[in-house]
């Protein structure tokens, strides 16, 4: 359930104030010399604590390859790195008084009261840190491909820092939409149904903690076109396979859950109604932190149909190898 | 590929214009006496020629059972079901010159020239009939539990037969937007990250052709909100898992791309730019006939997950069974 | 769970009683040619009522391929292949009557009493015929690799009609030991771990029903032999990864359990002791009839690892485009 | 490619000189507090440098949970366990010698000279360390049902300590038969065909190192009989699905590849014949250290089977809770 992947196949496990979150990649082709710079370049985009607009919460997100690596280069081997945790403030969390609009509520009913509580536990955005890792690889391995993703709204207004500033002065936060833009993508990647570009990406996006709607080309605004307009728009995608077109898709996300007001919850072993007030450290917009993850979903998505669908690894590995 | 599902199993076979299209539902508990009447009428939903506002080609689609049924009951082996087809004019089609806006030239591009062309082959909107009938037996396998699709919008106004027969006048069409409300579900459904409710039913819905956006809850309008205002809207998935709340999504149908007008192609065959005017039987909206589709869609996601989330067989079918 | 293969992949449908057996196949390479007249003799090898050693039970086994042709090639979407019953005599079984050492009372109870009973239903050795289709198309699809079975023991002895004609004059039956060889594999073919060429073959052979037990290379006598005798041992898989070499295992087939003895059993709606006498049509000995099964099981696994395992889909064809 | 099950669900990855070996299990129910003492115990039974008989590569085996335990309980999330190498001898390994029998040609063939080649890098006996600990979970989850492993044949004789020790004298090994026995399993577990319960075994205890040949019940013993005798033999396994009553089977182990005496080989980077003295720290006969992973294999698959086959987790873990 934790697994991706037809080819390029990701296992990911942790809890955020368990000791690591990490990941095991299968797939891989032998012989790959990853970039570790440059994938702890993606990882730090990602990380926590790096502004005022993101939580306190300070982890360097240092990878650690205990798999799969042999002499810097891939064994064909799964890949298994893990990231480990040592920021944690785990007093901040209260096993019983779930935050509202938070997983803590739905994760304590699927696993009957067992699930670790603390910090959103393996539903918790920090297991997107070894999905940013194995997006990084991914990206290497399709050097002609070019993934860039980047917010157009936060808050319902154009991207400013003042927006979350001002969020976060109130106790509140915001949320937003990313749009990605796919260039340099061969036509024919995508299966029939089920596999279509748009099912794998969009499994994969929501998966991703706090994405609530997936569009892909001009996705809503294509609805209330006519077929003689909608036509003549450039999809990236037709019948769920690649054009040769570059590829956009939107994304929205919903605002942070974890803010410093006062609400309303129940309390899970009285069942009564109760009051919360979120301590911890949170980010009052999350949306910034979520571009390279959404980048790293579409870089994985990909290259499983990529390296499933018939084009072989030397094709996407042919400038990796040079 | 063209498979769905973790216990509740689909594979799907067939092309527009071969002898049949079908399914294999694998994963059914034995002993299940399916409505085969309350399913014809499900597929009668879906079925073209039974408006001006669809497709003229009339398809009875009658379903055949050729196993996993005894007695009137399920045997616990797979159900295989097949749809014949009866009335197929595949001399509408023309092999060299790709429909803009449609998988024409994308299948023709992945299968290397080998894609049956006709009426979009294996990518036809008539695979959904195998998916009708499917959803219409998760349907009945959780009694409780009521979905419920309509159109809210059809060529960005409210919907009307007046706005499709206008674009069908025109040698047009239009597309539409299709919400779906879903009741009576249990808390707790769904898996974590790939196996999210989201995740899992939107890799259903982007597999119904002309889908092109999905939005779960408030969707998009959530990333408008601040977090106050968010938390309390009445989400029926939380980190992905159900609340026990309603649940509610929306999808985006574009405009059927085969429409009467002329329009600009290109020649597989000479590469030389060319005209096309589709000729064949095409629906001028096909947003009525999707909203069958977008129900089964869920009910298979959603039986598929409730199977494989540790809540038995026995809870799903008590009603049945009694 | 009626699924095999990761890249060549496998549905199999049908019951011995019920209107007709079939198979999905997914993933077969577009513009592939079978030939259905190599296929059909294939077929014959495995049909019964061919000669006073298998059961009169006559069927043509004539497939029927309802998608994934057009115009006698493969276009890449899922061949889907029915046989239709035509010969059955289902008032031969009684439904709480189990037949010693047969699949009666473990189906009976695994499904809760709804298995169709008759025959073996849905676990039935009529099942196979669609294996030995996909077995076809998958030597057709390696046309440098060999693939010869035969019996080299059947009763304990050397193969001999008149052992088989023996066992069906005292109402009897018997088993054998079947080996193939498999000549043409390139090295590098298979898995690490739970994908070895091994456990993916035995998977298969294991599906086979009867077969209980199955040897690679030497088998049983390696364990016999110092490690300075066995490393000189020609093997054709070291460390589950194919070597270039030939390739030789064997499987135990037991004898038929359906005889005309009469036999204790238990009737399941009283509990009580009971006798049966087996009426139908049966094969004295299956052994026979197995040998295009083995073949097939073989080819199958064989083309899944092939096309899995970064060998290209064009390396495997190239003989059949050129 | 190195994941087993479709509900409890193994990834293992590592290489025998790598950093760590481990595993991420996923499919545990919550609520789980397995017996580390116990699962450190079966782990003790497998780990080399106990005695005479085996490698003097001492390696404590200690496991590492870095995921899915909170306050001693399995949350339901994905277990990853992790076992450091802390004795490893890398320089008695010569990346160019592949040494006779053994997996170093077709990994250097299968990953194109990439794969980690010392001591069999990813297709080490190592990495059965995580599967025994996996299968000591498995067992702890099965509390009625007795798996019990054991030689019955080294070197071709009843086991002692004398047939090991002479053929080490000699720098030689010798390999062995082990028969295993499952008391308690109830009747209905296992799936048709590939998913049958000798299916599912086979292919992991074919993904164990050395193994060559699997039977069960009575094996290449049946093929021999009539179906008279047949039938009254105690099937613990029939059509793939178990039967109630206790079930055997029983796997060859070859000899280990590595031994002292100097052997022909190729050197890869020259193509010319070598001779090869293997250096490093090996066992004379594997079998003794095998015992356990069988155990753990036959867990494994069963509870698989188990979970899957509608088989409520609390049906499985009744005890555990009491």
């Amino acid at each position: 359930m934790n697994t991706y992947g037809k080819t390029f196949r990701l296992s990911i496990f942790g809890e955020s104030h368990g000791p690591a979150v990490g990941i095991v990649i299968d797939g891989l082709p032998p012989g790959f010399a990853p970039d570790m710079g440059e994938a702890a370049r993606e990882m730090s985009r990602r990380a926590p604590g790096q502004s005022a607009l993101s939580t306190p919460r300070a982890e360097a997100d240092a990878v650690e390859v205990v798999s799969g690596l042999f002499e810097g280069k891939t064994t064909g081997a799964p890949l298994c790195a893990m990231i480990r945790s040592t920021n944690t403030q785990s007093e901040d969390y209260q096993k019983n008084l779930p935050r509202p609009g938070h997983v803590d509520y739905t994760a304590h009913i699927k696993y009957k009261g067992f699930s670790d509580y603390r910090g959103g536990g393996h539903f918790s955005g920090r297991l997107t840190a070894p999905l940013v890792f194995a997006g990084a690889l991914a990206k290497q391995l399709m050097p002609n491909v070019k993934i860039k993703a980047q917010p157009i709204l936060i808050g319902g207004k154009p991207p400013s820092e003042e927006t979350i500033l001002s969020a976060k002065a109130d106790g509140d936060s915001v949320g937003g939409v990313i749009e990605c833009a796919v260039d340099g993508l061969p036509a024919g990647l995508g299966e029939p149904f089920f596999g279509s570009v748009e099912s794998c990406l969009s499994a994969l996006l929501f998966s991703i903690p706090a994405v609530k709607a997936v569009e892909f080309d001009y996705g809503f605004k294509l609805a209330d076109m006519r077929g003689s307009q909608s036509n003549k728009t450039p999809f990236g995608i037709l019948g769920g396979i690649t054009t040769g077109r570059p590829l956009k898709f939107t994304v929205a996300i919903k605002p942070t859950p974890s803010i410093a007001m006062e609400q309303d919850t129940v309390d899970l072993a009285t069942n009564q109604p109760a009051k919360i007030t979120v301590a911890g450290r949170h980010d009052p917009c999350i949306v910034p932190r979520a571009v390279p993850v959404v980048e790293a979903a579409a870089a994985i998505g990909l290259l499983d149909l990529w390296l499933t669908g018939g084009f072989s690894t030397a094709m996407v590995t042919t400038e990796i190898y040079a």
